[in-house]
């Protein structure tokens, strides 16, 4: 084989480990979305169960929303409160 | 105990039957939710592995979106294409 030959064979297969490399990312990305659709589905279905024993979903999205905001806020103030603790040295 | 006690009573067990039931589905939405935020998390690690090896994160975004467009795309004109061999009588 010339030297040139060798040269293009060793670009094509370092181009084909890369397309592989890139193929393998893409591949993941999808399956994980392949997930978060089927639980988005499970999500639908519980509404619908709810539903069904006369719950009001959309109330129902209400409360889920404002109890995600009251953790967060929880969250929040337990950093700052331990932030302020260390700031005035009464962390361990 | 008065019938007015045992009927106060019975209706305050069918309220917390009620709140039961509602709090359990509310929860089996957060665990689910919770779920989805672990998997979003996974997506935008793979995507910062990719950066890693030198892909941009933005331009395979654009082809996880092609992709999942052409392959809806496939499945719309196959249902389609059932569709009208079922009207001319081309379906088994």
């Amino acid at each position: 084989m010339s030297k040139a030959n060798t040269k293009r064979k060793e670009a094509t297969s370092a181009s084909e480990v890369t397309g592989n490399r890139l193929k393998s990312f893409i591949e993941r990305v999808e399956r994980l979305e392949e997930e978060r659709k089927v639980i988005a589905e499970d999500v639908r279905d519980v509404y619908g169960e709810a539903k069904s024993s006369g719950f009001d979903p959309k109330i129902m999205r209400k409360i889920v929303s404002l109890r995600k905001t009251n953790l967060e806020k929880r969250r929040e103030e337990q950093e700052l409160l331990e932030l302020y603790m260390s700031a005035i040295g009464m962390a361990e």
